[in-house]
């Protein structure tokens, strides 16, 4: 298939050829990712737009629940649906925690809805422009609501967020009337704090907590790009199906909102130039994987191993050897411009 | 001075001039790297090599108490002991956290003693390097133990592990019984646990959280470079000055072992490897700081930001323009050997 068949059939919508759009751009091959960017500039004239909804939570909260339940509600509303992992760490787990599709059973078998497994090999740079570029091709697939969801911690936290319009933080009832673990960068990312498992023995505990959430937003500054009453907390039960409905009114009034008063083009606009960044960042490392860099990097590495060389003046070889036109040019100045006399 | 006299006095230990040593390998202009990088081999040539001890903890376990009290049990003992800090995250907090040298004050009046504020411009990459060629700088001005504090948290106990000979984690007694939010990974870097404030009301609690550590370490596989009976923990008090000596007689012992093992220069060959890889990553990174770079990446981001162009096109671009020798030349292949057809 080319890459304009391509383009077409996965902007018909059609799943397979979505899915086959992402392993393209998950191809690490040179080749690979020049068809990938012809791909992603084709679809980018379609101008179509999702709603990015990033979803973070600890291991536990119910969030395959969550992502089964709220996703089925949205499909039955006739939207369409897309879910994506970012998992930095699933090379250590070896293999997709998304993989096992019976995780959401009943969404994944929607013709609306596509469910795509965590790719199985990462580095988070890779991870995170896989997934960027993932939820481009949801969007110019006509899917309505992408869902990123985080697996693992720390950094994919950050990537989602990075990607998201609205991200939502998953948490379960506390035992005591303690806060989680919750980092504070993390919660300060949250549009919206869903308690989850607000149902049975739980009810009552997932309340306190929720309002225990409450609590601690309102500490928080009301940032520029939220209405009144943002970030908030509130209770869901994925496994009753309740509060679902409600927290989709809430995403829908938050996405209203920052459309009419502007931030929603400004915070993508200033996500696609921090992702424009990274791109060069990993476009540029992505050079030391040829087989020229690789062998001088070895022969290198040993001599810094065995204190030969320090590792700066190896860096410097490296550079001089491979790459010399990228030397800094730079005539030596005088020493007494960097040192201080204390 | 020239970097022949300033590469002497360094060797003959004047602190003055290490710490202007260290602000020239600090300095990120291209002309002072040189100098900087020649620096760094001349003094290569002393192969002295200090003890080199990592030291993590969360904010209030008494760390600087702690450095100190240790630092100045090892001087009393004849010994010359450096204190070097990691900091990432002083960008943000607005400063140096060590800058402030009345928190060790009496170990900075000793002459014996060296003390490295952290600091206060960082992106992690760089904090790295700044603090490896500072410690290599404090091993060729003689100090037989050099001290690298973690302050912040997350990453850089990464970096402190990797620049480490041994890792020592120190911990505050805990209320209860529970282990505190350590995490797995630090735990498994640390090679002995030391529960701080073993002191007055304390003393109880700490003892506890010894013994709860000690069988927390017990569940971990022993690793090929420890002796019988590491990983350990053990209670000190920094304020009593109790147990520091028995800390240090281990540390002492793990270091014989690791030597007579082979253990020691493995590991020394390893991180050597480690960090020629990370400034390699760096020098590379840094490239993109040129006027030329930084010209024609903002040009692309704004296009970038307004959706004219995909970040993956724009990436190409700016490489295509400003290093068009590094562009990858495979010819593109089929599109069938990438995807998959599910």
């Amino acid at each position: 298939m080319d890459i304009a068949s391509l383009a077409d059939a996965v902007q018909r919508g059609e799943r397979r050829a979505v899915a086959r759009a992402i392993t393209l751009v998950e191809s690490t091959r040179p080749e690979h990712r020049a068809q990938a960017t012809a791909l992603l500039e084709t679809l980018a004239r379609t101008g179509r737009e999702a709603i990015r909804i990033g979803l973070s939570g600890t291991p536990g909260v119910g969030k395959s629940t969550f992502i089964e339940s709220f996703g089925l509600m949205l499909v039955e509303q006739g939207l369409r649906v897309a879910v994506l992992a970012v998992d930095p760490s699933s090379k250590r787990t070896g293999g997709s925690i998304l993989g096992d599709k019976t995780r959401m059973e009943q969404l994944s078998r929607s013709p609306n809805a596509f469910i795509r497994p965590s790719p199985s090999q990462s580095h988070l740079g890779g991870v995170a422009r896989r997934t960027r570029e993932g939820v481009a091709l949801c969007e110019a697939a006509g899917y309505d609501v992408v869902l990123i969801e985080t697996v693992g911690v720390g950094q994919s936290e950050t990537v989602v967020a990075e990607l998201s319009d609205i991200f939502l933080l998953l948490l379960a009832p506390a035992g005591g009337d303690e806060l989680q673990g919750v980092k504070r960068g993390i919660m300060e990312a949250a549009d919206i704090i869903l308690v989850n498992k607000a149902d049975g023995a739980l009810k009552p505990a997932a309340m306190r907590t929720c309002a225990d959430y409450a609590g601690a937003l309102r500490l928080l500054r009301r940032r520029p790009q939220d209405p009144e009453g943002f970030p908030k907390a509130m209770t869901v039960s994925a496994l009753d199906v309740s509060g679902l409905d409600v927290a989709w009114s809430e995403i829908c009034k938050l996405v209203e909102w920052r459309r009419a008063q502007g931030h929603w083009q400004t915070r993508r606009a200033e996500q696609a130039r921090h992702w424009f960044q990274e791109e060069v960042r990993q476009t540029l490392l992505a050079r030391l994987d040829s087989p020229q860099a690789r062998a001088v990097m070895q022969t290198l590495s040993g001599q810094v191993a065995d204190g030969q060389i320090t590792a700066s003046r190896a860096a410097e070889d490296l550079f001089a050897r491979i790459w010399p036109e990228m030397q800094p040019t730079n005539p030596p100045e005088s020493l007494d411009a960097a040192t201080d006399t204390p």
